[in-house]
């Protein structure tokens, strides 16, 4: 019915593409945790539209003012408000397709659900800019599992049949991540990003777009948080990670393929190395019974192709029930997979932490 | 922190797989709803071990109880629970590897999160045995959206690299879906079966296990049901299949296989058909921003091949944190995956009238 | 829309008054903690109706099966449920009542709500034998508490126009809490209960009934427990207080009658005490902007007189919408307030215990 | 461990005194009903501030701004965040008791709570302040209820020793409440205002402060919202009418006085008038068994004098631990009585439209 999460860390998350501003309430911060602005403009100007081509051509600001929450620069532990403002509008780009329904947007079913009066521009509350405050939320909780040695970092898989060099489930490092996220385009190969850059430029050529997949994951991140059955690490993460608009899909550790395997390949053996246990191979993505295991948690998830594509498009306009051809203008990505690895990051940052704060402890 | 899921629905599930019962306290249901007790058994029973070489041969009677909501055989729209009395409990099978992690089992992440505490006797509170009592509400639930139109159903998608002839998004049929699940083994084509069946024999032959994929579907489910962002319906059919033990991944629609597409191909044209709008493709698997779009909703759920495999196996005395060969002994299914189906029904069943209800509505 | 509170202990209730079972699901407990049985039994032993003319002749023996959540005799961690079956069911006595709704009862409503399909014998889901779980689930978590240090105990604070000595809201003792709880019929005075009984009687004898008021305190509590706004310890108190039917009215500390003081007279000042702070005065009850301050906890909750008299009464047929005169069979308490004392108690076990392991602590 | 209400209705709460500002995210709330904001600004000014000598003199605006979730003045459905800035700021009248915990307030629990981290300059998220954005709230839910035929409205029932007539329980009228709220100063009886604006002043000029109750009440809501235990109608009131400051007990129709009654004089008989079913008395305040009966809703709300007194008193220095004499400087109400009207409102406002979304409607 909303766009509220509730659990260790509560999350309500409001605005429109063309509204007056965007935003978010996080509630159940631990106090008195210092907050670094730079960092976390930094970890939202990687969400933000780039002018390399790859990206829509809005210029976003997405800084975010701080209207409760923090004071001297430390978390007050009381609910953390933040606000970004949306100046660059320009919704008349949108006027003429108000009802006609863009493919493989929510302009109908939103229609449907809202009974007409949602906010129709730019998408409205559907929009992927809807995400900036998700990251804005994940690199709050990024600050505060990294100052307990928990790194998250996310690359970008593939973008259509060009392959990344994927995480070394097992051996994947801090390092590694931090390295990942600090490129302007996140590979880990040059040769993958020089690829998929082409891709994306010859799709928004094309007037067309292209899907992809982002994976993610966390390392330093301790055994024995989570929960079996409704409230497992799984099933908090996949409930975040389906907030981002455009996913389709969600596998952990070898995901879908383990579908294909034997137990005795799948399943990954226990042995003790400087006195901890760990696995030799980490199928499992790091979470066995919704819980951690002390290995890193690695998923992927799938983006479809950008909806939104310059073309001819058959739809209906669905206040008429009449078939239209659509033409698209405006401002789109032709592929949504960079500017969506911050948002996967953010979202398993928001669920790593918001898990430690439920395994609370009555001595602690 | 719990078993608890609090929607439209809430659902309160608990057990272990060799404690006195397991069940579920089911609240939130309409008042009223007329329960066939023959039904929700034949649903259940396709959850219990068959006799066929699938499954383990554990005798399960996995008969529910009603202890309260239920009077003249109609909801009474207070909680209503239902147990499942434990009665062939074979503890003895399980002693010698008390604590000796089970690879691919959650024995050594439980022992963490719960200190030692946890039942431990046949996987405790994380065995598949407590997706019977999810069963149970999803039969419940079924008979519910049935009675407005709306049918669920799954069929075997895969088994390793065996795969069934899949649902087609657009025009599978309420028949098809109840065909497929009046069926022993449910596959759509006989050929599936006979291959999975050869493949599931050989692999117990080996010792061994194997993985697979359930493909579900409902069809009649209204447009317009459902919310953007955190409550969307992929969140929340997300959150209660990851529930059922042995999940790796979860797709809709044409899921990972988007992220290969161009927006062109990819994007579901909208038409009118019989003065209805719908989409001439289902690529989107009747989601769109979180909410129905009245095409058939339709996503696969990856299964792990079953991690107790008789073979020995390296791994940890997690108290000794001594390494050990391991030797599994009792009886486990060699592939999940036919018992599996039941249970992404049920999950779905629960998640859709969840958000049916969520669905309120002041002028009702 | 339930009866479900999902905080962080989570509790699941159900049951109907004549139906198979009534019970509890109680999620979120820390693992490992013995649970000795007599104590719950000497628990719900206080709620069970007295042979000594207070209360109903109703022979239940409530005592609780347990299904999960413990193993050893200790709390595994995972959901603990539990079932009192109801053996000794008199629904004959209801028949000519059905459709007639007694007085300060929630027949007609419960109709209105429920459609009509609300089981309505004995008041169903709304009678009082549904706190016998709440006793069950507050037993447990004393337990838990007192190993703590922290006590929880109530006592008739009156009985229509006779009180009991209050207790002293500074000074008030964990012995003198479980002195009180030790007394068959508990108040602090013994004329109190002299007088008390005889007045139970007098209202029995004349077909009538009294109410009264429950005085609750902890003590032992840490101070800094609790959050500002719509999570206070009054809220969450409040809020499973008035799931015991009856209650009319809650108010902490003086309550009440700070409404009559001058700020000057009302304000508790602070002081050091073996270098510990405390209030000098307790008009607060313990609490402070919703957090707890290290005094003893103390709030008072009045219950109306038992609904069910013997008398001739005026109501309505709800079905046939025709006024008539009623005549209320069966065996009912001629005052609920000596059985709702341990209800009170088990309300603010659960808060108490919820609040501490919602207070996480990240390093613990 | 939050400000986040999650019901039919989800509230978010934020905001600190003397910080950024200070607001609310509301969702849940149906689409496409109209929102008035003169009505707004009017139902908040009853809350600020007023120059007659019985508040505080700070000068705030209080309008606020609305982010997201309206379109075309109408709700879109998505979540309406709406902020007040906080513009007058004097932060320098709190600094010297910024360690010294002023009696009565939550500056000791609220350091505990959060380890010192939280904004202490003028309560921060613990200062009244933060009503106003609930007031917002209910302000927006007035107008939907008000579009079905609900009125909400509450007076001043008393300060100190002098009372105002109280509501009919019975009989009182949409009118009679409109009419309260037309009122400056909100009594029924206008020697009853004369009394107690005597009475406010003489505190004040005695640099002391008084206390008093609130009635509320609601005419036109629908019999059969709600439901039994955990999630009744008091319980969901309680819950939010604790998150205003200074609240200390709160009872439903005759309340407190119910437990010095015989049940015949407190049952309330049914009877059928104009072919409803009423009852002849109120006692019962509208809600049997969690639910509402048609009748009137009534309850009474405590509220403690204004904390802060210009007097000298004992304290401690919860830094240094040491005991000091404190003087509070700074504009403080010398009662909250008169500006808690509207908050008491906005939670009732808030409570019903919550409890009607939740009353869902398959067939709806």
């Amino acid at each position: 019915m909303s766009s509220v999460f509730n659990r260790g860390i509560k999350l309500s998350l409001f605005g429109e593409s063309h509204g007056k501003g965007i935003g978010v309430v996080l509630d159940g911060l631990p106090a008195g945790e210092p907050v670094d602005f730079d960092e976390i403009n930094a970890f939202m100007a990687r969400r933000a539209p780039k002018k390399d081509g790859t990206s829509t051509m809005r210029n976003e600001k997405d800084s975010a003012e701080i209207l409760s929450g923090i004071y001297e620069n430390k978390t007050t532990g009381t609910p953390l408000a933040a606000v970004i403002y949306n100046s660059d509008q320009h919704s008349g780009d949108y006027g003429n397709i108000a009802h006609i329904a863009r493919p493989a947007h929510a302009d109908y079913t939103g229609f449907l659900r809202y009974k007409g009066a949602n906010d129709p521009r730019g998408g409205g509350h559907f929009s992927g800019r809807i995400t900036a405050p998700l990251c804005f939320a994940g690199a709050v909780c990024e600050q505060i599992l990294k100052r307990r040695g928990i790194t998250v970092g996310a690359h970008i898989y593939s973008v259509k049949n060009v392959k990344d060099t994927p995480f070394d489930p097992v051996n994947v490092t801090a390092n590694q991540l931090e390295f990942v996220k600090s490129r302007p385009f996140p590979t880990l190969s040059e040769n993958a990003e020089t690829e998929m850059r082409e891709l994306i430029n010859s799709a928004r050529t094309a007037q067309d777009s292209v899907g992809g997949i982002v994976e993610c994951a966390a390392v330093g991140f301790p055994a024995g948080i989570g929960s079996p059955m409704l409230d497992g690490l799984e099933n908090v993460i996949s409930g975040l990670v389906f907030a981002i608009p455009a996913v389709k899909g969600i596998e952990f550790g070898n995901g879908f393929s383990c579908a294909e395997l034997f137990g005795s390949e799948n399943n990954d053996e226990f042995a003790v190395q400087n006195g901890k246990i760990v696995t030799k191979t980490n199928n499992h993505g790091g979470i066995l019974g919704g819980i951690s295991s002390g290995m890193p948690i690695i998923f992927r998830v799938a983006f479809k192709p950008t909806p939104s594509i310059s073309r001819p498009q058959n739809s209906v306009d669905f206040k008429t029930m009449t078939e239209q051809e659509l033409i698209i203008k405006g401002r789109h990505d032709p592929c949504v997979v960079p500017r969506a690895v911050p948002c996967v990051e953010a979202a398993l940052n928001i669920a790593l932490l918001s898990a430690m704060l439920e395994n609370s402890n009555l001595e602690g």
